[in-house]
């Protein structure tokens, strides 16, 4: 019997781009060692410092139908008309292990999740402090011109429209706080009572039983 | 605007005597200026040092039944003869005003809060480590008679029995841990999308609206 035994959970951060979603997913996969990150298969060529299993799983054209069809997928879409996927199984083994599966995916993808695997899902929407400071990200990320920053900020508006989807919302005006929130919200999922399966055991031995 | 307005949620703190979990409690009242206690109603007579307000609203069984009926009540239940209630007005006053509410109740009330407050309601059910550790803390409490601790294992068994009721369960087998971990939880809660009222607002002004 292992008290400490539970069930995984799939940890969604979304945001806009220029909120620090990026940050925090990295972050958070190198300050804790319950979680991994989840690994989608993709139709598009591998790039040169790729590597197979681990930034994606490359498949043609014809597999990632064959799993599309077969429900091998807890999501998936086609973007630039490459066709992105997230395959179940590892997931799935992971959770049963106990780890802890951080997805970086889209509101349209959370929401396929959302059908799929409603219980294990824990839905954070990162917002920037202020449309300003988003802007102001925008523009020194990629010194870019004045129409593609403006067409980011319509993308961004987009996206932020979506945040009344999700379970929990960080404000990211400091990056130390939004982590050491991102770690409450961790650590209470981890408390949940369904995801702690090693308790069923735990509570039988001491009602005496 | 504010961006920080928040409703507020009851916390019920649950256990079997002996777990530990007046101790949690009377900690997170002095460690967290966000919370107040949950004050009940009852028709038992006022000891020497209570106060009215404090302690309790001390009132007659005619004025507790008037309220009952009227729908005054949270949840509300007799003990030894005696009726005890949680008056629903200053609770949803503390709430929208965004403070937290805690409750030291057993599971009946949990289940009647439960079926009156689902979205404000956070249970958190606190397990002993062991079951020798609860008989120990038992014994050394009250130097009891072998009966009574007997008796009140057997209590403890029954308040046991409804641990899977709680949304979270904490083992206690280290109170910094345990009180650690019920930070965690008050904090995730506290950044629920569905709490956060002032994020509709903050979120227009963001969308440039």
């Amino acid at each position: 019997m292992n008290l400490h035994a539970r069930r995984g959970f799939m940890l969604v951060l979304s945001s806009p781009s220029g909120a620090g979603k990026t940050t925090l997913a990295r972050w958070l996969l190198q300050a804790d060692a319950g979680f991994v990150m989840s690994v989608s298969a993709t139709t598009r060529a591998k790039r040169g410092v790729e590597i197979e299993g681990k930034d994606y799983f490359f498949v043609d054209e014809k597999r990632f139908e064959e799993m599309a069809r077969a429900g091998e997928f807890l999501e998936h879409a086609v973007v630039f008309g490459h066709r992105y996927g997230t395959p179940k199984k590892p997931v799935e083994e992971a959770l049963a292990k106990g780890r802890d599966v951080l997805f970086d995916i889209d509101w349209q993808g959370t929401q396929q999740l959302a059908q799929r695997a409603k219980d294990d899902l824990v839905r954070v929407f990162v917002l920037p402090p202020s449309r300003a400071e988003l802007e102001r990200r925008l523009k020194e990320r990629a010194q870019d011109t004045h129409d593609v920053v403006t067409a980011r900020m319509a993308k961004a508006d987009g996206e932020i429209s979506h945040w009344a989807e999700y379970d929990y919302v960080i404000v990211n005006d400091d990056v130390a706080r939004a982590q050491k929130e991102l770690s409450s919200i961790v650590a209470a999922e981890r408390l949940k009572r369904r995801r702690q399966t090693g308790l069923v055991e735990f509570v039988k031995k001491l009602g005496g039983k």
